[in-house]
């Protein structure tokens, strides 16, 4: 039988629930949003005891099904003030699953000013104080702990950034080869830092394992799904050839590239920092152009990239981190963008919004455009000891700007826009400003339909039109995918290959036993959303909060494309 | 006859207009909320080229009406995001009355790179460029342009922090001493940096001077209202005897002196930084224990501050500062805080605010409790240079909390909460949590009422009985006293003299040729504050944001009082 552990960081206990009826059919975000929406006071400081912090894996994963090993965190944010689901690939969540862990809720806050490690096998969820780690980077932590408790071990860990609280602060997920993948956005890892947990083992030994309802349905339809993962373009050739980074290019050519700030649509230096570089550089090098961020990972766009010796940098270099650190803070050398993704996986801390921080911080006149010497410089020697650099850095692009008084600063609900112009890719434009988490290019992935005609149809990335529609049919589906355990990008099958939903369906009702419908996903994505935005709003967020930045208004080259949606427009989202 | 008088930085040009009908019967606060609400987009960045900055006087500035020369400053806010207006003593509200300038409102923002000044005289305003004075601090801008203009010359000036947009500096108006007082609140120094203006010269020569439509009835008028003020025991004794440090042991006896960032209620130390001491030290090195900060002043609640040697420090050394250094800061020596006084003044910050963040700081580690060498060194080395920790000190206690991971930081809508405990004094808490400008005391100063008695009924401080009214009640009347020039003392007068008010109509009446009745000043504060509120509400705000911090809820020594209003409580502040 599936369970709910509970641990309370005041009390330092833990108990066991049965899993209520209620949240019987959700995993993933829609289980963590349903649990923060429901126990979490919503004006609460979100790095006071009042907060929770939730982990859970995805309905499917545990299972053969490809790509389900998608874990989700959420809590309050303590970067936006909203509600927050961060997912992230590594082992934990068919971890969790094959311990019939259906959510970790972790509550309150320790009094004692230590800190704590958590254990959770088969018998639940034990507390330990731990001293030897704290302070450490998260390299010589999962190193410290897979000696300690061996290589198979599980890990969620935080680096110095969680440990300080602060606002970027990411939690970390170990993955197959013992790297680390990221729950990134919105701070969760300065909530982890909160209740003093510097980590949390997981030993699934022993573990009952995922029950099938019926076995033979559920491998026939796993191998429908898989099919049509490798069967479309995307997810079958064009990720596991270049990775995320193929998008430079794309995004580049479609003038929407977040350059100097979000102050050009095109880097001049595109070619350098593009997936087809970084192909030919690991190629090179010898690296591994293929990887991926879970067991189970078909897709593989993920990459193992070495320097010029030939010694490990860094693993799943994203097109978000590579433009934003290459084009929009114009350091145009993926020597200098992996090493410093490499410094802020190690200080635990969110490479988008750091990123994010850095092209505001240029424009603040803190450094110059471009200097890549000085950024690594900035995370090595500031922000990792949290001197007071440091610490503002670290606490993300909307209040790097407040304290520079920057007024071109491109949050929405105080986290930063990833990397793709909104004035010239506008679908992706209204997935920002009306995402219950803030600025989040994963809410609803509007890039695919406006620039490579993913779904069939054709949005123009330039026009208004359809593009309300597209971001809502988008950020319904996704809830799917991150309630299910999938990775984003099987939004691409799922939206152009015919057989990919019904088989998906079928994998679920050979998994509970269930009569689901396809119809079934798009409740789940309704009432999760909803859910997710009665939270803000009683949180204190308005549908003033589901707006792009003023300087958004500013003509973006080479289009000279401007923000036109008017407020009316934006709000029109939410009529459903 | 009256006028307007606009400067537009974008384009560097100046014009003067006519007085609109509907803003003829407003000054000060009043009128500068009606402009800020009605041509400010409520949306907009505050430091961008949409915010206006709006300077007024009084309704009765430049009048011989005793202490009408407070003078109004108003925009959006950096600090609050809200509208917001701060009045000051000095000359410059006597100056720009008698230059029959109602009001001068700044637009736009230069895009040359350049700092400017400007002169205001009897044919109106020129621009002009500034490079000598630009990066010096106010004592020495003051110093250079009276010698460069004459000493007569009225000037409001930014420091090194309005300059760094920091978001807690302040606007400083000379006074007739050539010393300074400031528009403290709210970060309107940003504001002015952000439009390059380094400071405002104001000459008077030749100014067509104050018509009254009746002299003699104003004069007899005058006559009254100023014997109701002497008769006043608070006016007319305790705050020239005392200053407004006569509150450090009236507020320690109630038990809500915020002390450690307001984790006390009262200070061990409160005698070494009482009025009592204040007065003895500065009778003892010959300063002057009476001083008043604009001309016609007959409350004289400012002083002279000397070192032990003699040498002048500061002068209007408040109360608020005194309290949040000494007791909440832990600072208990008066002649650190003079210094720290003198240094906020000269770097152009506000000495609330920064002071409320050195709470939080300390609270967060970044210095020791009470460490007053700390403050000192920060305020001079780090806050006037604009290190990175300077930054985050002048960027407000809000974001102060958020670089350092602080659960605990007294702010409503990003401001500072001042020296006054709310779960104590729960009248001011009231205040605190429903103006439209954020925490703010002089809003709907409760305290008068809740610990001395004032306005006749005794409401007690620690009861929720009748605050909500209380504090409605002196917000409309204090909208009143900031719409004809007139300090915020003058309501305790107001409030007790019967002989007061009326006497304040008839010299409206005797000024303007009007038939105003004691009623209009209701409806004016209700038609402030109104509007006022619309403007936040376009600008995202909700209920939700009229809350006080969660860790409110703690209670406070020694009555071990917490905030217990609850939302829908507060929320009948706004029936009216």
């Amino acid at each position: 039988m599936d369970k709910i552990i509970r641990v309370d960081m005041s009390q330092l206990t833990t108990r066991t629930e049965a899993v209520p009826p209620e949240w019987a059919g959700l995993g993933g975000r829609a289980l963590t949003s349903a649990v923060v929406a429901k126990e979490v006071v919503a004006t609460c400081h979100a790095l006071g005891s009042n907060n929770k912090l939730v982990f859970a894996p995805g309905l499917l994963s545990g299972t053969s099904a490809a790509n389900s090993g998608r874990f989700s965190a959420g809590a309050k944010s303590p970067l936006t003030g909203t509600i927050k689901e961060s997912n992230a690939g590594g082992t934990a969540a068919q971890m969790f699953a094959r311990l019939g862990i259906k959510a970790l809720i972790i509550e309150g806050m320790p009094v004692t000013g230590k800190w704590y490690g958590l254990q959770v096998n088969k018998d639940g969820v034990s507390i330990a104080e731990e001293s030897e780690l704290v302070g450490k980077g998260n390299f010589a932590v999962v190193e410290a702990l897979s000696e300690r408790l061996g290589k198979k071990t599980g890990l969620l860990t935080i680096g110095p950034a969680g440990e300080m609280m602060m606002l970027s602060a990411n939690i970390s997920v170990k993955d197959s080869d013992g790297k680390l993948r990221s729950h990134g956005r919105g701070g969760l890892g300065a909530v982890m830092g909160s209740k003093r947990i510097k980590f949390i083992s997981i030993d699934d030994a022993g573990a009952p394992g995922v029950k099938l309802a019926d076995p033979a349905k559920f491998t026939a339809a796993a191998r429908v799904f898989a099919r049509s993962i490798l069967d479309h373009p995307a997810t079958g050739q064009g990720l596991p050839t270049f990775g995320t980074a193929e998008m430079v290019n794309i995004v580049n050519a479609a003038g929407g590239l977040p350059t100097r700030n979000f102050s050009l649509g095109q880097f001049d230096r595109h070619e350098a920092i593009s997936g087809e570089t970084l192909r030919e550089v690991i190629i090179e090098r010898g690296g591994k152009p293929k990887h991926g961020c879970q067991p189970g990972c078909i897709v593989q766009c993920s990459q193992v990239y070495l320097d010029k010796q030939g010694n490990y940098v860094t693993s799943g270099l994203e097109y978000e981190t590579i433009e934003m650190l290459g084009a929009n803070a114009g350091v145009g050398d993926l020597d200098v963008i992996a090493e410093a993704d490499s410094l802020m996986d190690d200080i635990g801390i969110d490479s988008i919004e750091t990123a994010v921080a850095f092209g505001v911080a240029m424009e603040g006149g803190v450094l110059p455009f471009g200097d890549g010497a000085e950024v690594l410089r900035i995370l090595r020697d500031e922000i990792a000891f949290g001197t007071p650099l440091g610490r503002v850095m670290g606490s993300g692009a909307g209040n790097v700007g407040k304290v520079y008084g920057v007024r071109r600063v491109p949050v929405v609900k105080n986290q930063g826009i990833p990397a793709y112009d909104p004035r010239s890719i506008k679908g992706i434009g209204i997935t920002y400003a009306t995402s219950t988490m803030g600025a989040d290019h994963t809410a609803g992935y509007a890039v695919g339909t406006n620039l490579m005609g993913v779904g069939g149809g054709v949005v123009d990335p330039l026009k208004k039109d359809g593009q309300v529609e597209l971001s809502r049919h988008l950020q319904i589906i996704t809830v799917m995918l991150d309630s299910v355990g999938l990775c984003l990008f099987l939004g691409f099958p799922a939206a152009d290959m015919p057989t990919c939903v019904p088989a998906l369906v079928d994998m679920l009702n050979a998994r509970f036993g269930l009569k689901l419908t396809p119809e079934w996903f798009g409740l789940l994505g309704v009432t999760t959303l909803k859910t997710e935005r009665a939270f803000n709003i009683a949180a204190g967020f308005t549908n003033k909060d589901d707006r792009l930045p003023e300087f958004m208004c500013e003509p973006l080259p080479p289009h000279n494309a401007v923000w036109d949606f008017t407020g009316e427009e934006i709000d029109a989202f939410w009529d459903f």
